[in-house]
């Protein structure tokens, strides 16, 4: 048994790659290069490669074109080969099997399969890392990349926020499988179910995050985020997005959960986008979550701007507002 | 005749001290020193005298214990003794006579005055600067105080938000009598009224503001703002208030008018107080107030969080809402 | 006599648009647009005029092919055309007159004389307000062109350093003439002539400074500062100049004087381009200027990083140094 | 064998508290408290224990009167009492044997052994979390204390600088023994020894850093860091030191290795204390150090001051300096 001695599974090294789909491919691109200050890496039929100037893998975010806005998958890197082989065995183990999928532009084949809510996952562990050409060298050399300026310039993936409709289910499943921390919970008013969790496989205060599902949907994205080093930056983001005529549909403000600053838009293609900045870091390894209580939540201690309804509804695919 | 060849007045050089009435002396002295960061240079009776570390003059505030919040009175300070006595002369001669009062705490002898809302305002020149005692010398010798640190640490004094029953009339009275410059302007839905005026009287973006009294009262004060160097501060003091227990009643976010970020907090004698950073600066000798329609400002350009409904009904003393 | 009540003359309305020279336009162009992320407004021959996203004016710069780099010209923005004419007065009847040079692209016509170190300024008043065309105009339209976000993206330009044989001449000369407040000056160590002087039109900490010649060199310009909104965007513009590969010759950090945070860089033409933040305002209509002795400007008080010692005496046009 | 399938041991969480010696102890508290923002939890004898609002244990530092400055030992937490077992088994069995000292303050019991350079360290599982009583409870439940925005109002311990006589012996002292990883390595002009070293349990980039010792001493401090949230907070810190009369040996900047923000002071008692800020997050689970040769690290590529030589030479106790 890997935990033999009661201390959790550690297979898991970091969010990996993500794969948005978008039914306006080019304004999509334009949101990501032009704005956020992403790079393309690849364009290949109707999907394009990106990265962030800080990301060390060749890139973290696919763009497909697509009828419908949402996330195709979204991946974990594993910290070993054994690792890896480690959480495929568990998953098969557990009913979770799913299937090996090929090699996927410097990425290695990887291990797909669902999470309990019906959202596509990718495990794997063999990567390219990011080798800069001539002009976007950086002065220091442990820097992948130059640091551009353009745009929002975010600096590498952040984390991910699903929703699902049993989100302790969800919650659960990673932990049991994976050995992610738990940072946060939110019970719901009964104090039987979860409408929030926060996750992540390092002190970094979220990598995976659930949210209520109040749809008839399953596997949508609530919002893909990417960081920033500042909150002056997030600032500067929302200037940008503003005269570009993006849509902002919250902050800049501090979240309660976790503490980020945010900054939330949609892409033109339809995806929640953050730009985030923060959150706190967990020292303790035998850290507990928090876990709050509907009221308690509703309380809305501290500072940070009232969230629109619609934060709590909206997510790609579009889906049919649940009956309530 | 002064301003014979069409140049405006510029006999004010900035807005001076303001006094303040809170109905908790204690508390509120609580809140200027130990959140604000704010020194108390004098106590008199049933009155406390405070500075700000950047404010030049001895002090910038006077609380006074009272059965009420509210403002006693504002000042403004002339660029010169022979331009106090011409606005003295203004408005002797244009229906607006006052009196002089007698020199208080290092500031000179004052003429007395109201605006057309029955706010209290004096005039004065004479002032005495600050001279920092051994332990509160700061290290460059232009600084007029050591930069303590303590909770907020405002710099200055900043600007002040007065309520008016009619904002045109008070804002034609600054302009014609004091060459304030005025910079925004929002109209009401007919476009014959105005709901709030932004004015100045140097290149700063707003030292007097006007806004539409909903009450019965008049001569109620909005809010009086210290400022703050950087967006960063606004953000740290929201931390502070919020851990100390004081009611944040919006921000941290930015304002569309003057474009200034802003936290809005109720110091615990109730009057409203804001810490402030920027608002542009307004260079052009011959800039024109851009003046808002109804519908384009309830459109709400650009970013910046929902300020709530009692933000624009609450002012001290309190005071009835009018029917509506 | 217009400052017939000893009050100081206010004609400036603030520092104008700037000439600088290089021999390497293209190069000079894609630091200005590509890193600073200025615009370029027209081109013109061998020159191209180009504006910050903030300045209100159509144009703050004029970039011109030449031999040698340097400045051409730096103009003021008189508050009126009558206070264009007093100064035009002024400057005549003692002993300093110069010529009209006609309207430049939206400028209108304008005086040109010298300073007493040879430098060439010009006074005009007409001026041309940006309109931004489609696809750059700002959501907020109280905002003279949008946000892009791109590089360093300068807010406006700030203000200029000169240098010159006689620092306290060149002082004497802006404050005679023109009215301007003086806020700092150094003595050298005789105490008998002046190594530096921070002069500004209005409440800005420094619109002009003369700091000491070292080279038998006249009329050269010491650095041309673009302003940007907060010391963490002097920070940014330190990580895109240097992985541009532009030369940084000192910063970033805090100056001394007037207390502005700073990143110098060459442009790729030779001039010294400062990206600055801050300064202090002064408020005080009597402010007198803080004058320090060479001594206890040795000691250099507070914190800020050593200048290297090119940074006292290169300038441009480079001269030879003169003989110690 | 616990690294069987060639992945490293993780048994370390986290750098614990540290023990500093100082001579004067009555400054020493003010520093800390009045100027970094810590509270005393405890005092006993000549001994005192501190915290910084965000450190989740009861104390992160202990400071005791002495004839000299310096650390009296420095701890790291274990991820489990397990984990703890197996690095102590490895000590024993690797010729580092030590001896379990008592609990202390609610820190558990301790297993206390040196480095090759003879510094104490400490290992620990057991530990007290903080419960803030009344009036130092953050609105926030899942925070540890209010933030009370006392002077630079530190954050968290972050990392401490060690030097040595022998950098790579102690860099692979830890990396064998514990799992460390070391993010970047700076060589001598020969290729053959080390004169830095960044090393990390987590994914932070640096938790204990050993640099080259110049004297003849050993076991001798560097520095002691302390984490603020913002590179405005490490600018503000600056204000605050300055104003106060301690010594700013070097920053606000940025260094090169790890590129954090710093500001370098000296507590009265002679430690050389930092006020920092970021450093890059390392997520690749194969990251491999970046290795510096003497000339690339010479030829100090990016932005950042110039560190004064006594940066490199000067620690606690403090000793004579070696014959070069």
């Amino acid at each position: 048994m890997l935990d033999d001695d009661a201390e959790r599974v550690r297979d898991l090294a970091h969010l990996g790659h993500v794969s948005l789909l978008t039914p306006d491919l080019d304004q999509t691109r334009h949101y990501f290069v032009g704005l956020l200050g992403m790079d393309v890496v690849e364009e290949s039929g109707d999907s394009l490669y990106l990265r962030a100037y800080g990301d060390y893998e060749r890139w973290s975010l696919k763009l497909t074109r697509s009828q419908h806005a949402g996330a195709e998958y979204v991946s974990w890197r594993a910290v070993s080969p054994r690792a890896l082989r480690r959480r495929v065995a568990w998953l098969e183990d557990n009913g979770h099997a799913g299937r090996w999928v090929p090699a996927e532009l410097g990425k290695g084949r990887a291990y797909e399969f669902e999470d309990p809510d019906g959202h596509t996952f990718r495990l794997y562990y063999e990567t390219e890392r990011y080798a800069a050409p001539d002009g976007k060298r950086a002065v220091i050399p442990v820097n992948v990349q130059a640091y551009a300026g353009r745009g929002a310039n975010v600096h590498r993936l952040d984390h991910i926020n699903l929703l699902a409709q049993d989100v302790r289910g969800c919650r659960e499943f990673w932990e049991a499988g994976f050995g992610l921390r738990t940072y946060e919970i939110i019970q719901d008013s009964t104090g039987q179910s979860e409408v929030g969790a926060w996750m992540s496989s390092s002190i970094q205060g979220h990598e995976l995050i659930y949210t209520q599902e109040k749809t008839t949907g399953s596997g949508r994205l609530h919002h893909l985020a990417y960081a920033v080093d500042t909150r002056e930056e997030v600032l500067r983001a929302a200037d940008i997005m503003a005269d570009a005529g993006i849509y902002i549909e919250a902050g800049p403000s501090r979240h309660t959960a976790i503490q980020g600053f945010y900054l939330y838009t949609r892409e033109p293609g339809g995806n929640r986008i953050e730009v985030a900045n923060g959150g706190y870091l967990v020292f303790a390894p035998d850290a507990q979550p928090y876990v709050w209580t509907a009221a308690e939540w509703a309380a809305k201690p501290g500072w940070g701007a009232v969230i629109p309804p619609e934060f709590h509804i909206y997510g790609t695919p579009v889906a049919e507002v649940a009956h309530v």
